[in-house]
């Protein structure tokens, strides 16, 4: 009789085979220690202040991962023995907007008490869910400081009486709620006309680090993570990563709300995103603000995909000794 | 010298010449009771079920009708006379829903109020305005019926505890928050598969009267509408008219978010808005759910514009004795 | 704890809920007596004469369908009492095309053979498998007669020496096989200047019979499908329908290698296909040359489910005394 | 050794092989008399009001036209037994419109006068080219009349003083300058919010006939193209068409500078075009306001072509007697 | 009562609210030495040799602007010291390009004559308006030697004769009215096979000074424009900068009607225009060639909006003493 | 009388003028020692693992030369000098893929036989044509040792026996059939995650060397070039190029089949394959899996063409002594 179509047999998995998909129901008969890394869905995006589609990337994400092998041939760096798990969306109401938000919070604190060993990574959605989820583990572990290194091309620090917990106020609203201090974060990638002075003075008032694309082109972009990293391990016990696509140049990414020209280039962010990974208190991270409707031949969701797995190939060369 | 750019001398306004801006500073100082229709933007489209930019609509509307002029050659109806203003955008706000719908809900209320005899036509935005413009109009005179002529692919009846004010519920929302009987709502232009069984059976038990595609093909179209027109002058004070863009065919109106083969054709739709704007006991409308970022070529764009003047046309021709 | 994204409970289910995938390594168990309709994925179209990605509809449809109810509130049909199964996609070869072509004829025969009481419904793919699923059935009861209905803007009567067994070519390739008579051959929606006049020729010697859009408009496309199914129940034991998705107008069906202006309106196809459905000899269909790469905002793939569904409508519809 | 691709023996040429280009050398030695058509490109289109790069249509079509054969299958006309001429493009220059248009002026009057037996078929360009085609004629024969049968959505009767000879002033041109008068204009297709009102006073003062669409759909496309030809028939001695693909509904000709929602239908067209190429004192017309940039999956290039074949079928089938 | 839309209260304008439009009304009693810039559209593209929508630029400008900042952040430069006025766009004809140039040549002459303390930027627009804008500041100032800095792919030196004042021709006309010397002009950003060997004959017999993209890279891209710089100040009196936005590659600026590969990168473009913007001798420039029709997501807007705010940036930082 | 369409005067030919067309009648009359190369299309992309257009490649680039000169002003390299001819496309069949690869490899044959010391350059088409090109020479000079420089993002070593000779396979077949050596291959520009590991250790064993991206860049690209030419020079008699586009980053190339981010900048491959050309063993090259169907602007299109000029202004500079 024919055959249906049946995969090849290979002697490696795919990604979408490699990170293995856990259902609610089977979560309490999981093995929690031995899992390394966990994603969540975060699709949420109408606290965007722009329209944005960005709900809808953490399913394009799962379809995307089935054309990439998790080996990373430039760093000859196999992400199979890493234990990943795809733990489906966070779910989302349609109009409250503060239940959204409140489960994602829910969602990291319940990750950072039950599976503190599993490192948790959001794909948004836009970038208020990043406020949430540091939260959520600030919630759980209330005495622990908490850094941030954000690669953005802005500061994420407008009014939180104007816009609530947007996209755009993500940083001002963790240092406003003293979830962490402004001296606490570190921004990489800001540039062009896309601040307000005003947004500036007031990352400086806050002590906020950012370094901007031109500077850290001028010094390396590696070595401004780096000196970023080795600022933040001295002061907090945990460091969060947070990606805001849009910090890529228009060009290279242009599934974005609020994309500008003179951003980084797509190579320069993977290495910036490996080198996090590498660090050992790097303990968290999101990928953000990526509109799939506003991407052209799949260049920004594949970029995205890629980050994740550059992400997971520093992980993977930490030294965990 | 040089001659800056400058409009050629026209005996005649075009559509954005003949439509006044009217700024909030100036209503006061205005005589409402010469103004025969206002224009208000509803940017709001984060309560759409799906991720829809139905809010950059009003903009759009407004830079699309600067190609069209007041004058309706295949009815030789000249718009010129009527008193039409733009009141901007009612403002919404970027993460709390709710209080954008309030301010829906005041801005109707408010024009019911001190200007019943301007008629208000707003440029949504997604589905769910409608139930507020209704609640206003509702709230300003509760003593008073108001049936509405709904065209539409969809019911509108999900269930609001699982939605709350949604795109998907507004008809809901008016039959259980008694904003309107079941029975003086008539909807046309339902068809395919895309309400589930169970929306069908309430619409029943709620008494909804609904038309679909095939039936209003098989009676004509005009038939169906003046038949509605008909009931509903019949049972209630006030009809009011909303226009979902997605009751067209998808190819006809690429533009929405929730567009479905099958639909209405587009002379079909200026017919059938036509015909309600002629009727004396239409005294509101709002034409919704148009996502300007689907849209190719500016069809559906182009389409609501001329939806908007049709429905005019419609007005001029009302019997006003 | 947080609760990961779940469906909502609702009283009945989506498409992607009632069509069930049926797994191979379940087949065995399975009551197929019980099984009304079965879906065959075909993901092959590099047997097409120009470039074309119809071998991805398989997939998208899958996708696709997750937008439809399976209720028809036009007809007031819910297709949910019908059992209808995925079998997934006949595995294809990417270099050996009469390998694919053999693959898909050993399904059809399978199909035919051991579960004849379900209806095999194909997602092509390009044109040239209808003659590998017709020549299945024909392998398995080579003393059965079979019909064609045909929806095409074409005959698809090309030279098969030159072209081999292409999407140009299966009405010759069947005809010429012996695997029906030309005369047991009705084309409905032929039109415009897309067919050379010696194909027509060819048509006539063969005994095929045809009605071009323009005289299906003048008789009514109804009457038309009906008169056809007619003439075919006379005839033949079994009456096979192929819908080429360019019999469509091109701007009704964006998503086709060989488009063309002038073609038939989607209602139209909606309702003939239903009608099809609802004639008790007809044992078999496909659906044909969807190319979701050159699709625009979903038109062609949304319009190609509703064919399949508007089938089934038919075929819920249908006397089965 | 290995054949370099060659074109299969077929018993009869496509659209590419049966109109041959003629060239400039050998314009001289060929038999006029005996050519039935002649098509000329005219790449123009910077006197278009709003930006249009209709002048790449002529090159377009030509490539357009390989997917068509000369065989009419709804209408059982084969069109090879015509003779037809393809000349190239009239020249253009890049900065001196007038230089242009006396170009295009030269080209018909050359041909008018040299082979007053050969119908020419402008391939346009933008719509000002009419006007100079029409004088072009009327400088070889000042003696005869003229009359125009126009498909279009607008009356192109905008000021010349305003605008000087662009595509919105071709009629007001012929009228002003004597070439033809409003009388023997019919324009059949106009709709929608598209005409100032004082331009349509302007046609009534100058006498033009002229059918909405509505007015058209009332009664018949069909009736009203026969019965201004009819009426054309009795008052001049040649009628030239020219089509305006904006005539057609937005949605089936998105590549169009001007395109409207509710315009005609595809069919509709060629069906107009058809019976127009029948009359025996058609003796020129050209396809204007196509812009291929705006096109999507050539819906409009290849409706354009299909209306210059549909045109020849009339042709084919004109009592010649 | 509801509120109609406000802008929220900030403390400090976006670029559109500090970019004041100064209506030709109030143009005379303006102080015009206060002002430091002053834009001007010129929606010209008819001159353009291929098909270009460069007209509707300046209209795409002031839309794309709303989401700038007068903020550099990279530079710590607040523009909002700095007085720009837009003076909306200068009048162009439909048909006579001609008087479209003389338009543009004489609102240069007059911007030099009455207001020579305000730098005039001209946004195209096709590459012939800058011949223009140079002769008519050379017109005003017939005495005064004129330096051109030329960002561009391309020489602009093809034949006047064959071309008139084509978007080709500029330099060329420049130089061959006398308006400026060969050699008083330099080109960085030529590259790949996009200009005839006998236009670089051309240029190198004519003086004019060149430096392609891939030299640029070598000594540096800041490096040329400084020296570029540096001997045109010992030469001439007045800098004026051309900005045609080909010269950066493709893929960072899809929206040209002459778009190469091999061009320059966005942030080299931006770092050089505020090189030239810090040039006290600068007093003038334009940026041409930008085509929002064949634009993507608007990176090319985008980019060329960048560019005028990055020359701006450096006009602040401009040594004014 | 007037003019048709003439091309103007001009010193010297465009690249569509310059590479001649030699028709197959032409070609024994033809002294072809004094033609440098020649360009054969090769429309085959049905061999593609995943849905591809490359098949019109070779179409499109006989288009988008139209718009390129054949002189380098880069390098100062005008390659009018060489002879080079556009041989048409080797002939292909619809459903018979080892009939195309057995004519692809004829060709190549014949090329090698007949007209060894012309330079064969394929324009495919997908990576398939690789192996039979090499294949081809190897046919006639069975003796003589062949070198591949690739240029790809992928090894192109997946198993022949599950795929057969594939867009994912050539390498594989040519080290497996004994074409060539895997330690006569050279592969640069390998990157990511889209190589299995089982692929990269295939490679270890097989002896291909290998340069990713990185390393590339750390050692210079152009360094990577001169050393894989050095090793190949003392290995092997002919070098041959093959040049995957999708080596491009996919911002950079949108138009492949399997494009990723993090890929070869354009001027950096346009350099690779400049200095390729330089080197005097480099006696064949391709360019494959271009596809035009998912271009964007032409990005791809263009860039392919200048891969081409720039490999020719290479084989312009080499030795020849
Ligand atoms: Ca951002
Ligand atoms: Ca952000
Ligand atoms: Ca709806
Ligand atoms: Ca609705
Ligand atoms: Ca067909
Ligand atoms: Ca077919
Ligand atoms: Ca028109
Ligand atoms: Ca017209
Ligand atoms: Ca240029
Ligand atoms: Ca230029
Ligand atoms: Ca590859
Ligand atoms: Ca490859």
């Amino acid at each position: 009789p024919f055959r249906w179509q049946a995969e090849p047999d290979l002697p490696e998995p795919k990604v979408h085979e490699w990170i293995r998909t856990l259902e609610p129901s089977a979560a309490h008969d999981t093995d929690w220690s031995r899992i390394d890394a966990a994603i969540l869905g975060v699709p949420l995006s109408r606290s965007s202040i722009s329209a944005s589609a960005a709900s809808e990337t953490p399913e394009e994400f799962r379809r995307a991962w089935r054309s990439f092998t998790p080996y990373n041939l430039e760093e000859d760096i196999d992400l199979t023995p890493l234990s990943v798990v795809d733990l489906g969306d966070v779910r989302q109401h349609v109009t409250d907007i503060s239940r959204c938000h409140q489960s994602i919070r829910e969602a990291a604190a319940t990750m950072q008490r039950h599976h503190p060993s599993t490192l948790p990574i959001l794909i948004g959605g836009d970038h208020s869910i990043t406020a949430m989820s540091i939260m959520g583990i600030k919630d759980t572990r209330p005495e622990k400081s908490i850094g941030l290194l954000q690669l953005d091309t802005h500061f994420d620090l407008r009014s939180l009486e104007e816009f609530g917990p947007a996209n755009g106020t993500p940083v001002r609203n963790l240092i406003e709620s003293g979830s962490l201090r402004g001296s606490d974060v570190w921004n990489i990638g800001l540039h062009g006309f896309f601040n307000a002075r005003s947004l500036r003075d007031y990352a400086d008032r806050a002590g906020v680090n950012w370094i901007t694309m031109k500077e850290a082109r001028r010094i390396g972009l590696e070595t401004a993570v780096h000196s970023a990293l080795t600022q933040l391990e001295k002061k907090v016990d945990t460091i969060y990563l947070t990606v805001d696509m849009d910090v890529l140049d228009l060009a290279c990414a242009p599934g974005t709300p609020a994309g500008a020209p003179g951003g980084m280039r797509t190579e320069e962010l993977f290495e910036a995103v490996r080198i996090a990974g590498t660090h050992p208190r790097v303990r968290g991270m999101d990928i953000v603000c990526l509109d799939p409707r506003r991407d052209i031949n799949q260049i920004t969701i594949k970029t995205g995909v890629h980050v994740l797995l550059s992400f997971l190939t520093g992980f993977m060369q930490r030294d965990k000794a």
